[in-house]
């Protein structure tokens, strides 16, 4: 399970002053911090950056990519911008993302074949709402899958993000657990080994205790490594559930096993 | 996911004392603490007993049903002892356990029937050694349900432990996940819900690094919720471990969640 960085948002009062300032320094910082050593990507979670699309893209591209040669996720819903982020980026690019939404289809799919891309899909209904359960999931990913493939896209580039549902929902741990069964058995669904991401940050949206959190985040992470999850995209700083989902990994894939592949306390 | 305490052991040296003394106050003490919430039975791990077998056996029955009502596990491998727990014990009395050893089956496995007690079953070879992988356990597990009903125990009577591996073992790795895999397949294979116990703390045995000790359990608790497994043996001496357990069998069990069903910090 490779871990992907969300830690660079332009939901940041920091991150929007740097925008404005045209100030590098600190979504450097943000990206120099998330560089641990399990870390495999960045996410830039740059908002759909509606007046200057191509100026702001290149802004963000540039800053990250002068710390770092880790492939970067372009998480924006702006056609404009995405496809100013795959121009000017040097490193790996995936973009992130497309759904049924007709517009995703027609605007960003097509950039994945024009830039060689992998691109995440977005389990939603056609009008962006969050499925009822796990058979519309598994419906949706067969419809995004041939969508793929219409647009003359190869299947291997599809990055399915089942999106993981507030806790705090009427019915969130019932979906919770089906997010967790359509990532088991989306390869047996679609006859082919579809790469999956989640979002986990999701979960505990509206809960500000940092305990109940965490030991949240604890309990999901390793389920989400069983069930067979590709990429984890999470907050990097928090050194408990990164831990957590380096060692679930490590159960979930190595065959060999050291207490060495465990940062200790003293190598924080 | 049921939580049994396993705090209570003769391996500590304040419990053999505890003993040789007939002093039942420690042995309460541990019991005493060891009843959070969450925690539905207790672990009495004896040993053999081997000098005095009915009487120690007694001693421990007696100091720990003084301070709960809550089920016990009677943990031990001599069969005296066994049956002495099982005539003065007043709770639900769960033995635990036996295996495909000859002598236990002879021994031990009549004992559920003559008392009406449920019995952990050991996924052991005859000789009690470790299966290699996943099916050799599943075999197993068929051949200790059949020699349940071969002694005219009601196979609801059972419940399978599948032995958690040391991860410092060579193929520790693999075979915990075999582990995974059998808790998840028990019920298809033997065409028959059965229930299923693991115990935590042999898979960190040989680790004194307590960061290091609670990340990896801390991984391994949600998939083996996720698995599907109905009793969970631990230390709850731990709350951050103990926790992650909680919230494990409420996204695998329950329907609705609410923050207030996790301990915050305030509240241990």
């Amino acid at each position: 399970m490779k871990i992907v960085a969300d830690n660079l948002r332009i939901t940041k009062n920091k991150i929007q002053e740097a925008l404005l300032n045209c100030d590098a320094e600190p979504v450097k910082e943000i990206v120099r911090k998330s560089l641990k050593p399990s870390v495999s990507a960045i996410d830039i979670n740059t908002g759909p950056l509606k007046k200057f699309p191509v100026k702001d893209m290149q802004f963000f591209i540039e800053a990250v990519q002068s710390v770092t040669d880790l492939p970067v996720f372009i998480d924006t819903s702006n056609p404009e911008a995405m496809e100013a982020g795959l121009k000017s980026s040097r490193n790996r690019t995936i973009i992130n993302g497309f759904s049924l939404e007709p517009e995703k289809i027609e605007k960003i799919l097509p950039l994945a074949g024009e830039y060689d891309a992998d691109i995440v899909g977005f389990l939603l209904s056609p009008d962006s709402m969050v499925p009822a359960d796990a058979d519309s999931r598994l419906e949706a990913a067969i419809q995004l899958f041939e969508q793929v493939q219409a647009a003359g896209i190869s299947p291997e580039k599809l990055i399915i993000d089942p999106v993981v549902p507030p806790l705090v929902w009427d019915d969130g741990i019932v979906q919770a657990r089906a997010v967790l069964e359509v990532i088991r058995m989306l390869p047996e669904v679609l006859g082919f080994p579809v790469k999956t991401i989640a979002g986990l940050s999701n979960l505990t949206t509206g809960l500000n205790d940092r305990y109940r959190k965490t030991r949240i985040e604890q309990a999901y992470i390793p389920m989400l490594a069983y069930a067979g999850l590709d990429y984890l995209m999470m907050d990097v700083f928090n050194p408990e559930t990164l831990d957590t989902a380096l060692i679930s990994g490590t159960i979930k894939q190595e065959t060999i096993f050291s207490w060495e592949m465990i940062p200790g306390v003293s190598d924080r």
